[in-house]
């Protein structure tokens, strides 16, 4: 029998390479003689270069590059094989470097991605796979475009300051320093939200609060992101109001999609190509994925659903584990998976499960590889 | 694909009928054309009759008995084809008949239980089975035997008071007057719990805390336990202070067995032959049970554990759905079963879990038809 374990991080309690080592330290425990793959899954979220280079292999490669709020520090990206970088908005301008009292979401800008970027660019990179989650930023991908060579000026000629805070203010964005092989290196978004860049579901509206923003930051964030979208469309022809995924990392999609040409993908299936997912299924009987919480909102964008729609393609059931199920949901309502379980074993708290997910998921999964091998 | 729900009840949230009706809901959810065995098993705990009436069919037949306390009310019993009658304990002896505050384990009489089997024997009943489980009692069955006309007498020759405190000063048991049949019906008693009539896990010491017995009552209870135990050794020739599962029920099936010389069985054995399970087993792909805890404790006497040894002889896999699974317990703890699975389809507490088992078990069960039928 082959498995393929192939989940997303549980986030707060597991990474996805975590989760995966304990679906196989379970499903080891139910069937002696098991051919066994062990493949993180990301979604364009937090750690989606740790799961690439787990399953390509490829160099870590770390510079000095600014926080979300100007600070130095050390990020990485992975070099892959085929000269792809890969680079997580989280490593440099993530949400999670921050501590919640010094958030400032009018301030945080995406630059030190953009050095990671331009880092990969200066060494010869073919291409670039950039992972949208997890980002502290609104600024439209505008930081990023700066440490490109991009500057982003005031109707008097003016460098704006960094962060989306300022963007009512740009009169234009001029490209003549931008660095070369950033015109014509490809840039895919590897996108974990499916948001558009404006609106009650976009960038702002939406995530802002998540990082951070006041109803009046978040009013504030909205009108400079559409100012930006019209200074976009006016000096480069391309409409980002309207770009699916453009909200993605507060906007980063949007504005190097706008600027650059960026491609914006839902994250699940360009990680899920870039791992080779059809190929490591070959020959597998059964495929377990896991997440965290599986709901009806999740259903569209995250890794889980990628993963079952492509095994079922593949002719693979796959079963999906979750520390919990939403109520409103039932098995009949994702036909892709063969089946849905909970990590939980019995009545816990939360905290508990959240705790205990390593020994829970790999006792799910060993009750799952026992069952699906009873049938006689 | 054929499927037999086979659970046990869910303490304090389904019968086990409405458990089997919940698996077949949700089974009948996750396949289009399942052949559905809905059956509910007993271990002798409360409900083993209401079980046996729903898989053999047979009448209910209902007469005026005494409770624990000595107050009428109505009991019944099930009168089979075959001229069984099944009688439990708790219907009239049971301890959900009282109160807790009108508790009173050294006056508690199995007297009412008694009364049925002296119904049925009058009616003609050719075997009786009797389901141990849920007694108030600590009496040694003496109540029973007193309806059947015994007389326990003090060194006096005086009557002795009804309940367990008083057998301290039993001197003999006089069967002049016992009717006649009791003599010569088999009585099969369903045993619950498997444990021996006196000790640290016997009748008094382990159970009657549960029944309300303060230390000092249990203290007594047991010294009029063992007793009761020389009286019968010497007047009828039978040890029962090693008979195994001889402390079910309050001693009743100590009792039973030392005078009547009735057979004590694993009660879920016997309820299983009862309903012939592996008639309804034949040709099915799948056995799923059920029950509120799994622990390592449970077992050796649960039905759970019974149905999956029965299934796993008759080469069909059986799963085992709980409302949880205790944290010291792994799937390979017990190999009858083909996987065990909690209804906890998310974190939460006991009470919810409770509240909501109808439709988390139905939800399980689908989970669980699901992954079953996806194997190609």
């Amino acid at each position: 029998m082959k498995l393929v374990a192939a989940p997303n991080a549980l986030k707060g309690s597991l990474s996805a390479l975590e989760a995966a080592a304990a679906i196989a330290t379970g499903a080891k425990r139910a069937h002696d003689s098991l051919e066994l793959v062990e493949l993180g899954i990301a979604d364009g979220g937090d750690g989606t270069a740790e799961v690439v280079h787990r399953a390509r292999g490829g160099n870590w490669r770390e510079i000095a590059a600014l926080d979300p709020l100007g600070r130095a520090r050390t990020a990485r990206y992975c070099w892959l094989d085929d000269d792809t970088a890969v680079i997580d908005v989280a490593t440099a301008s993530g949400l999670a470097l921050l501590e919640q009292a010094e958030c400032d979401v009018l301030a945080a800008t995406s630059y030190g991605t953009g050095q990671l970027l331009r880092a990969a660019l200066d060494a010869g990179a073919r291409r670039i796979l950039l992972g949208a989650g997890g980002s502290a930023t609104v600024d439209g991908g505008t930081g990023i475009l700066e440490a490109l060579g991009a500057r982003l000026l005031d109707a008097d000629g003016r460098l704006l300051p960094r962060g989306g805070g300022g963007l009512a203010r740009l009169a234009r964005i001029d490209l003549t320093e931008l660095t070369p092989s950033a015109r014509h290196v490809p840039i895919d978004v590897a996108c974990d939200v499916d948001s558009p860049l404006l609106g009650e579901h976009g960038a702002a509206r939406l995530f802002g609060p998540q990082k951070g923003a006041s109803s009046r930051e978040v009013a504030q964030l909205e009108a400079g992101l559409l100012h930006l979208a019209q200074v976009v469309a006016c000096d480069f022809g391309r409409d980002i109001t309207a770009v699916a995924w453009g909200g993605a990392a507060g906007g980063i999609a949007a504005g190097l999609h706008g600027v650059l040409g960026a491609r914006l993908l839902p994250g699940v299936d360009l990680v899920l190509d870039t791992v080779a997912f059809e190929a490591q299924l070959a020959g597998a009987n059964l495929c377990i994925t896991a997440e965290g919480l599986i709901d009806r909102q999740s259903v569209r964008n995250k890794g889980p659903f990628g993963v079952a729609r492509r095994a079922a393609a593949s002719g693979v059931p796959c079963v999906a584990l979750a520390g919990g199920i939403a109520s409103d949901v039932s098995d009949g309502d994702f036909p892709a998976f063969a089946a849905m379980f909970s990590i939980c074993s019995r009545p816990m708290p939360l905290e508990q499960a959240m705790r205990e997910a390593d020994t829970l998921l790999a006792a799910a999964a060993e009750r799952v590889v026992r069952l699906f091998s009873a049938r006689r």
